[in-house]
């Protein structure tokens, strides 16, 4: 079966986030005197084939791990279902 | 009010998503071959003050086309609710 995976990963809370505070900058800069704070994360979509939903989930959980996401800053969610 | 904005940037479909290109390699030489396909997107989370909802969610759709997306290739979507 053909899943498709979407994995969220952020800065954990605590971690500066230089970028986000770049975005902040220059939405103030702007006029969006609104914004109170800015963070940055990233979205990967992956079409994966897998023989199961569980098979599909622990290596979405192994990319991650690997790849994606680096643990020690970052922390990760996903969500599988149908393309 | 302060309310909370979870914005996701991404490539329009059709366009070249190198990022995503080098991940997916990356992933198929670590042995993930179940791997179809891996398209990349920004996530942003906006903690903004605004007096009312509709006023918070005309500053979001502002700030995604003046800074946060380039309409030209991106499309974006976003959630808006309480902290």
């Amino acid at each position: 079966m053909t899943l498709k995976a979407v994995i969220h990963v952020r800065l954990r809370s605590g971690i500066l986030d230089p970028q986000g505070r770049a975005i902040y900058q220059s939405l103030q800069a702007l006029g969006f005197s609104g914004v109170e704070d800015v963070r940055v994360g990233k979205c990967f979509e992956i079409m994966l084939h897998a023989d199961n939903l569980h098979a599909a989930e622990a290596q979405v959980q192994a990319m991650c791990d690997k790849l994606l996401a680096n643990p020690v800053i970052e922390e990760y969610r996903y969500e599988l279902g149908m393309p």
